[in-house]
């Protein structure tokens, strides 16, 4: 029986400011992509993220950014190397700190925003964020873009380097994003993303933008809940995914 | 034969700027307070303190702060008790990471600036500390001042409570420090530093301001180095304990 | 024929992070009271408000705080005066350039969140902020509630004191603002504050807690838009006090 | 009779962090650019720059940068134009009412570190840059690196370009600053500062890299005043300037 890990986005809030339903978005997902203050994720809402997610038995990981709060992380910064992997590994002690007092630890590390872009090519970025999450803890599980540098340099590390789709994403032949600017980079029609969901699940392809099937193995689909309808359609996903018989449950 | 445990403030740079010179104070001191980011304190600089005290067998302490880079953590702030306990926790374990990259623990939390002067009286913030010392580990002792809230709160919550005295502050006879503005209330002449340190080690007493001995158990002695001459005159200090027979170690 | 001026908060957001409906509550007030920075409101956002309320006739205030953005300005926090003072400065400073960019002035300076209740009673934060109005532009009014040291303090140094009222708050016998957290501080009917809110313009009177009616002399009524609902309250309280013949109006 | 302007970064502290020399440099320079908050620079220190500037008759500009405390300026980011412009108005506008508060106005606009890198060639962020500037005042004149996209534009714009040199820096053929990571890239030898800096002045040429001559006009020199011995080596500048019979005084 197939199976599959849903991921999002989760506690991006800063002090007064909300942005997920962080409570309905942990009853969908198995993995919790928590943010750790860079971009956004203030620590009352570290703990509380952690104390609802391991309530729920939903998998926590640690949501690396660039420091950027006014940005919330999405603008790329020429971080030197050492300073940026001596950032990640701060953000994961931080979170590590609430994941152990609600019973659990910190599973994986995802960048977020700019820095998961920057470092789908960037060499010295890619190592940089690699050596951060090894000087945390050098069994922690990457999180990224199949094909990326920094999947790469993590499994060269000896870390478990796990892949991830988009269902709401249109794919190259070659197995890229379609870049956001460009026509029809997004999948907005939710009946697709429920379809692309059990297909990418099922078969292990994903029919590209310009029709052909490819390969595309993701151990983990990455769902969103920042938008108006956003969580519904992941439950709906989840759903989808379970009516076809795809068993949804934390990467291993 | 006596012991005392010197400590003293570290890595209070923020970014490009510099405060204190560390390795010369780690040269010096048995426990080091290590800025963890809301006073002062960035990423690479934490992992490069905790490196050089690992590497000279110097306790690491997590300094804890009011968020606010902007005024060195020197204002008072009315945080809720909830947000100040994640806080605490926060830097602790960001801290923590780079503890365990050198290949050592925190061992030992101590409040800064305006924090550790209003857990002194306010029972609401002391617990808020102590409770986010105990979210973090709950073996961690805690550094502060005889008497204090601080430290009553954290024995009652089995958090071992650690006194600390000052050789370069006035003490009334009621053995709380002569606040800052009032006359006398620093020691400056480094002669008087210098014997006040042996004496306190030696005889667990100090002479207050109005000339009376009192008894001053502390089992460390905060050193500064952060103003001309501080790291010099923290070494003689230092010296002059050793030369009376004093062993300096990091307390138990 | 009376009038009265309605002044909200707008602006308050930060980066990726919204909190009010500015357009719809533009439509509604006639003085904004404008996050500088602070405890909200980005660059690009004041911009935008500024355009905004311009182009509406609506008049621009700088909303002046604390520097805190982890606590939404909420925090109370021991400044010292001369910093305080140029932080005011500051804020308002930068309000300016995006009001004049707009075609227009900062019109007036409110204190926000714990910094508005600090200086009711706070002698020295309340001159260290009017000094701050004052080093900008010594002919700006400084908005605040009756009775406190800012407006007494404002009025000394020749600044317009320009007294606001609240119709969801109740009152005590004094004419102070019962605290947020007794029972009965909150006014929550609709129709309650539709009445308090006609009531306060036609009589310059309010009924208080214990039901006395006493004067309650304000140029300004402080509207909400950060709760749900609230700006159609907003809305109907501009209605209803039309309706009754009262000119809604920025204060001279 | 040659005249030339002396400009320096000033006010590049923070909080209770220091970094330049403010008042000895401010007897050097005629121009001082004064950090506004965003890569250094607090509001009371901001306001005592700009006091000293006004008693001694040295100019004001505002050094604008990217937000980024951290790094203090230095990283590039890709900060969308819009957004970029609103803070470059916000920080001129922000340090404008300490300069009119002392008795002057802000006098020119130069980015700072990885804002003034990144304009010499990224036509849009120079485009954000001058749109900012002209946000807050049409007839600001902006300081750049001459033949940079920055001056181009804000020429274009109607902004007085002024182009500065650097005394420190080799230049090549082409008249561009060796980049800082290349051999002979900066000029260490004082006694080769000296003789450059009148060279300059009196010629408007600087010797390359490579030994030939080439025009290099330039209205300003910038001076440095953050490395040991930085401000004894501009006072010595500012000496040999006059000695040589050129005049210093601030661009016309």
């Amino acid at each position: 029986m197939t199976s599959i890990d849903l991921n999002a986005d989760l506690g991006e809030g800063f002090g007064h400011w909300r942005l997920t339903d962080d409570e309905r978005l942990l009853a969908v997902v198995t993995s919790a992509n928590v943010a750790c203050g860079f971009h956004a994720g203030d620590a009352p809402t570290m703990r509380r993220v952690c104390e609802l997610a391991a309530a729920r038995g939903v998998r926590i990981g640690a949501q690396v950014s660039y420091r950027d709060l006014a940005g919330f992380g999405r603008r790329a910064m020429d971080v030197p190397p050492a300073e940026l992997t001596a950032e990640v590994a701060y953000q994961i002690g931080a979170l590590e700190v609430f994941a152990r007092a609600a019973g659990t630890r910190v599973a994986y590390v995802k960048p977020h925003g700019a820095l998961y872009n920057r470092v789908v090519r960037d060499e010295e970025q890619a190592r940089a964020v690699v050596d951060g999450v090894v000087l945390a803890d050098p069994t922690l599980p990457v999180l990224g873009l199949p094909g990326s540098r920094l999947l790469e340099l993590a499994a060269k590390a000896g870390l478990p380097a796990v892949e991830e789709a988009f269902a709401d994403r249109a794919y190259t032949d070659e197995g890229t994003l379609v870049a956001r600017g460009q026509e029809g980079a997004l999948v907005t029609d939710p009946g697709a993303v429920l379809e692309r969901s059990v297909d990418l699940a099922r078969s292990g392809e994903v029919v590209t933008l310009s029709g052909r099937r490819i390969a595309m193995r993701a151990r983990s689909l990455c769902l969103h809940g920042d938008t108006p309808g956003a969580v519904e359609l992941a439950r709906r996903v989840r759903d989808a995914l379970e009516a076809s018989g795809v068993r949804v449950e934390a990467f291993t």
